[in-house]
């Protein structure tokens, strides 16, 4: 399948048509691709008897499974299939699709080893259970698709259990993006961040965790909602995970979406398309920067936005300027533990991976916060942030 | 890693040590490998925002998964490690690189995306659930290395429950080339293996499908024997695995292994290399068919076997005639039901696959009843044969 196949395909039909076509023409984002040639030789060493030997030392020395195998490359793309994208709870089949999709890009960008994992499971025990039995071959765990709240427990507990990094990507994935673009953002402005009262609309995988890497980064005012409006000590209505972040983050929220967002400096739009509005934006203060991130089709388009006052706008589309896209952190991320050894990737690192991707971009404009999501810089940045040696 | 290397570093060192070293400079046989180029034209299909479309399909159509994704060409080859190689119950680790030289020759002989899954998982219960969530995004299921008799319920478990075929290789792989093996070599000695009476050593996963294979193929005379002696009614110490070979094939063995081998016509060694000895051998019938294949050690050694009256004698080992492995089977088995997009692979598929094999050699004599293992007309063949297309 050639670039130029894809080309046609797409200016032949609409991206549905053409995404499925190609789907169809592929049978497979990724394949499996033999390190070495089979010969007599290679057999011999590689399989049946010289395996034994390989086999023998591992049994007694478990912790060369890094130098021995290909655990030390290889990160599981693990999913229940229960956020797929902004489709819901469609199970396992539908979100293998996107796994297979990311599998390809920790590849092409990063040379990881990613294989597509779609669970058929119900809930967290069982999900939690399934990831950890086939943890030992992979050097990483990235999670993926797998709905609020149950997420941030599976995550928590698979971190406790696993002695490899376990990265929830719609969490901390989006964390280190948008942190990254605010970064620029702020600068563009001519503002420090931490300064900033910040609006999160949504409280779900990438919200909560948008908001507690703010928080990290010292930013001090910041509010989030859900459906029912903000979140705060005044809310009765809390699940365990929102309620956690009211309590670490002191969130003092009341009121309605709208009452957030009048007067803030910075919305950050991680639910649904309606979650807000050009006359919201108008509500913001001075130099508001405006990140609509609901996908296909953010919450304002960026015209309208500039219109209703926005200096900076980003959204979740390649086709604006300012693309919000998790293809930014995610292959760095797991290369740089991956050669560093890690254990986790901590906080610390998800900041200065933000960081190290905000610096990218040499002269921020309003046009441009972000690196291209195909800038062959950002993996080595990325990377070299979370093994500390950037 | 080239061949010429493989080649030196054997001829350096021993095998055990060119195998580690090959191992190490490896680093994992198999890899990832994209299948499409990543431009920002095929990011827009196969990932935001063009894969969304291809979930959605999926979530209403879970079928189409066999065109759309990588799920029509892949097997899981699962172990926990419980039975790796002749070593015993060491674990996941220990089991990594006999799964990962699976997928080398899956791939390399067969095209087939076979991915290394090593489990940390404690008993049959624990083992299947897992296999069963990790089920949907894959064709097939390569069960690998798990002892007796844990290893039949196991299979017979994830059979009931998935709609994909679930083979243990350890005893359907095995079964399907010793029979083409003694196909042959019933031939060379101018009999009808029907008639021939067969004692076989070991009752665990290979012993046990070799015997129900044997007899499905229409062999009358069948022995087992496991380290206690020869199975029959008699016998008031078996396991509900072995006490159920007793009642499917009517074994009615007592007595010890020695006297189950005196004046057999074929002998099976598929448990220890002690199991028997030229001692034994020489108590058989005329025309002696043996087959030694504890591996890497042979119970005996040809020229000895030979000499005690072996008319015909096989091995595990590649630097002896007549080598027995299953890289002669499971990738050609699997290639078949992928293609053919077969929910199971069945008793009359085995027979079908072991008929074909064993046809493949067009004169046997002696020293010549199976094909040499990296031969290319077998995985066709065998693939043709379980399709029902030979």
């Amino acid at each position: 399948m050639t670039v130029e196949d894809s080309k046609r395909l797409r200016s032949e039909a609409g991206v549905e048509e053409a995404a499925l076509e190609l789907h169809r023409r592929l049978a497979g984002k990724v394949s499996v691709a033999p390190k070495a040639e089979l010969t007599e030789e290679t057999l011999e060493l590689l399989y049946t008897p010289g395996v034994g030997a390989v086999s023998r030392h591992l049994a007694h020395d478990a912790g060369d499974a890094r130098e021995l195998t290909w655990k030390g490359n290889t990160v599981a793309i693990v999913s229940d299939g229960s956020a797929v994208l902004g489709l819901g709870d469609e199970g396992p089949l539908a979100a293998l699709p996107v796994l297979e999709g990311k599998a390809l890009l920790f590849k092409a960008l990063a040379g990881v080893d990613a294989i597509p994992i779609a669970l058929d499971v119900v809930g967290c025990d069982e999900l939690v259970a399934a990831t950890r039995a086939l943890a030992p071959a992979f050097g990483a765990i990235n999670l993926e698709d797998i709905k609020a709240p149950g997420c941030f427990e599976i995550e928590r507990r698979l971190r406790k259990t696993l002695d490899v990094p376990v990265v929830h990507d719609d969490q901390h994935g989006t964390a280190v993006v948008v942190l990254a673009a605010l970064l620029n953002a702020a600068r563009v402005t001519e503002r420090e961040l931490r300064d900033l009262r910040v609006a999160i609309m949504g409280a779900g995988a990438g919200g909560a965790a948008t908001a507690r890497l703010l928080r990290a980064h010292g930013v001090k005012r910041i509010s989030v909602t859900d459906s029912k409006g903000a979140l705060g000590p005044a809310r009765g209505d809390l699940d365990k995970a929102k309620q956690a972040l009211v309590d670490d983050l002191g969130l003092d929220g009341q009121g309605a979406a709208r009452d957030v967002i009048a007067g803030a400096d910075v919305i950050v739009g991680l639910s649904v398309p309606s979650a807000f509005s050009c006359e919201d934006v108008a509500t913001m203060s001075d130099n508001a920067i405006v990140f609509a991130l609901a996908n296909p089709e953010p919450e304002v388009e960026p015209d309208e936005a500039r219109g209703a006052g926005a200096a900076v706008v980003a959204t979740g589309r390649s086709d604006h300027p300012n693309q919000v896209n998790n293809v930014l952190a995610f292959p760095g991320l797991f290369r740089g533990a991956l050669d560093a050894g890690l254990g986790e990737i901590d906080e610390a690192a998800l900041l200065r991976a933000a960081q190290a991707l905000a610096e990218l971009v040499e002269s921020p404009n309003a046009e441009s916060i972000l690196p291209r999501v195909l800038d062959e810089r950002v993996v080595p940045a990325v990377a070299a942030a979370v093994r500390g040696t950037g």
